[in-house]
């Protein structure tokens, strides 16, 4: 198939829309079914990679000991955030991560290559890049199953690897944070709050 | 909504399995109207950003001369890669752009920040990979409208943004050739041709 129907289309363009940034707040006590995880992953797996070459590793973490360490490397990190951000009166009641309320989290890590990869000979960064379009292809399709996603930055990649036992072949890319939700909000909560507005498509196809 | 119905699930996954990384050799030489482009650019633009960052660009690139230029930086790039992968008969057979033959180029920035960001205080890297989730929204959003998108990594950065007058307030996080095309491939032709297997969701979730 070529062009896929108008249905298909209205339907996409309602995933990518509603598709939100999730916090522990809005994370439902409830499993996620190891089918489901795994057509999740399915669409990872389906992403574009340079040469093919697929680099990606997505290693789920349930285990609430390990939970409690990212979160403690967490506040560690968010009470240097806090200090950047200290005029803003906002920025410390803000809920930037769901570690303890999520069902499970995942550190998706890139596989740094053993051999040339055709493809990335001379940016070597599209590597990395390939490990994000296969987050993007897994935070959509959590979306239509009604599971929400929180990319949590606010962490020391170093820490978490050592947290999890991972080595030096890997580079962390994202710690993930994943369940099924309350709401999704109609949109996007720092827009909501006035943190930033959103760009118009004259302000991204403009230098 | 929380969660979609099966059709809007079972067209996500089709979109999304079908989606190829496409060459000048697949390409039609047909008009892309501004009403669907723009469509895809709204997919971008409602990608995951760090703190609601949106730190991306799209920049069209429809002239012939500058296109002219950036496939001469392809040529140079990829003698260099041809060396390197000098034993592989296949290599220098295979196509692996089409900046010519495509309706349009785009160049995608990431816009360096001038202003702390929220979320990425700790790890500087995510705001480059909030550009990555606005591609392969982009990527999906043309898929179903049967457009298809190459992402060209064999070009030299800094000469890419020479050719096209961007200054050192951007990155170029990826050169993508779009246009309508014949066919897409039923399975990833570095698939098809064996260069790479397909990973397993064993593969893929296993240290």
């Amino acid at each position: 198939m070529n062009k896929f129907n108008n249905k298909a289309i209205s339907s996409l363009k309602a995933i990518i829309s509603s598709r939100r940034d999730i916090r522990g707040n809005r994370f439902l006590n409830k499993k996620i079914d190891d089918k489901i995880l795994n057509e999740l992953l399915e669409a990872a797996n389906n992403a574009p990679s340079v040469g093919f070459s697929q680099p990606w590793k997505f290693i789920i973490v349930k285990d609430n000991k390990k939970r409690e360490k990212v979160y403690k490397n967490f506040l560690k990190e968010n009470k240097k955030a806090k200090k950047i951000f200290k005029t803003n009166e906002i920025y410390p009641n803000l809920k930037l991560e769901g570690i303890k309320e999520s069902y499970l989290n995942i550190a998706v890590l890139y596989k740094k290559p053993k051999k040339d990869v055709l493809g990335q000979t001379t940016q070597k960064k599209v590597g990395e890049y390939s490990v994000v379009c296969a987050i993007q292809n897994f935070w959509l399709m959590a979306r239509v199953y009604g599971i929400g996603v929180g990319w949590v930055s606010i962490l020391k990649a170093k820490k978490i690897k050592k947290i999890l036992g991972i080595n030096d072949d890997y580079k962390l890319i994202a710690y993930l944070t994943v369940g099924y939700v309350k709401e999704f909000l109609d949109e996007p909560e720092l827009k909501k709050i006035g943190w930033e507005k959103k760009r118009t498509l004259n302000d991204i196809t403009k230098l």
